[in-house]
């Protein structure tokens, strides 16, 4: 059992869940919960290793690590609550390469996010946006990064459903040439229920508090508009994203 | 200008701040920053007493005080941190008589919210009513209490444009008794798209964590489902609301 806070991997998984730049400099991140490390197991992917508490027991996930030959490494409580961003952590910690992500040939329903902030305002978007079946999700350069541990939380497993990818505004256009882009904004000028949804689509979300930037307004074909029930009201960006979004997902053509 | 922390207003603030029996007890409720205050003096709300600091200028809200006959009392920056809620406080704490609500008689378009009991998703749900032109809001008793700071920030001011109030299930059930009645739930057999938005409704959200209660589950007629990408798929309570809400705001019938 690993009792030792200096031991090299729990200094990994801490750097992990703290630093954004060691998260990039290593190419891994660090899920914790139940639900999380049984989702991104789901998906195919293969931890790098995984901490347990001895008390913690789940079925689902032993034999899921067995198949992947991983073998959970036990650490004493002291261990897992040093390694864990949570106030009442779940008893398993697990390291994981970041999803490779490879955006297809004729990428279509793209979501972009402009300078979205709030990790748990990203999270709960990157949820929304793997409930209502996009094809991408991407991140303009000023987003939070998505694997803080944070957004990870608030994403409820979708970073391993749908391709999620923070690019430059130049690699979000080139990603995008095959669609029609819109971008949501209180002063457009069509409905977002008059937008031909069928027809491949990005759409851009920008946030509420910083605004639509210059790079997002330039990429954008169209402005669309929720209407709203009087001029004061205004939308959280994940419930824009929504509402949106699944007005959008009424039109998939059905193959 | 007041600088004790022992002032008997600024007693009152803090405790309004602090306490959701003390909210309850007094009938009154504490706003803070400029646009929540604002958009109180705007809804004709009247504050029983106003405090700023020497630095805080607007000349809006200092119009709409005096239309209301009431002297902001100036305060030093010490006491104004001291009742504040926010880390980053905006110089304006305001005290204001809880909104009387008057349910009117063919009340309509009506959102019931079951054990909401994170402050910001239910902020954020009266937020997402209020845009998207619902009648009134109406509370389970096991919801967090809808004035607790927390909540009354991330309405962004739908507090005082929107009816709401926390009832018990009889007093909920009363008030929508011209009403068909839905619930929103993963595993319900109507979409919600294919619901008749143009007669009288009621519609019920739960919590993701405590699921929905008893109660709510007998007063619905139907329980409806937004069709999502995967089964694993879930939404945020306040993106569900806001995709079905905004869905129910298509069919309202223009007078």
């Amino acid at each position: 059992m690993i009792t030792s806070l200096q031991n090299e991997k729990v200094k990994v998984a801490k750097a992990l869940q703290t630093s954004a730049k060691f998260r990039r400099k290593e190419g891994k991140t660090v899920l914790e919960g139940t639900r999380l490390v049984r989702d991104a197991l789901l998906a195919g992917h293969v931890p790098d290793f995984v901490m347990t508490q001895e008390s913690f027991h789940d079925a689902q996930i032993s034999g899921l690590l067995l198949k992947s030959h991983v073998k959970p490494l036990l650490v004493d409580d002291a261990v897992l609550a040093h390694i864990s961003d949570t106030e009442h952590p779940q008893g398993i910690v697990a390291v994981f390469p970041l999803p490779q992500v490879k955006l297809p040939a004729g990428l279509n329903r793209i979501l972009i996010l402009d300078s979205i902030r709030d990790p748990g305002n990203l999270g709960t978007i990157l949820r929304t946006a793997g409930a209502a079946g996009v094809g991408a999700v991407l991140l303009s350069p000023t987003c939070v990064d998505p694997y803080n541990p944070k957004v990870v939380r608030a994403g409820m497993g979708a970073h391993f459903r749908v391709p999620v990818a923070q690019f430059s505004w130049e690699h979000i256009q080139e990603a995008c040439r095959h669609c029609a882009i819109y971008i949501a904004s209180g002063d457009g000028q069509t409905l977002y229920d008059a937008v031909d949804w069928r027809s491949a689509w990005a759409l851009i979300i920008g946030s509420e508090a910083h605004g639509v930037g210059d790079e997002a307004l330039q990429l954008a074909q169209a402005r669309i508009r929720i209407p709203m029930a009087a001029e004061t009201e205004s939308l959280n960006a994940a419930v824009a994203a929504g509402v949106i979004l699944f007005e959008a997902a009424k039109h998939v053509v059905k193959p």
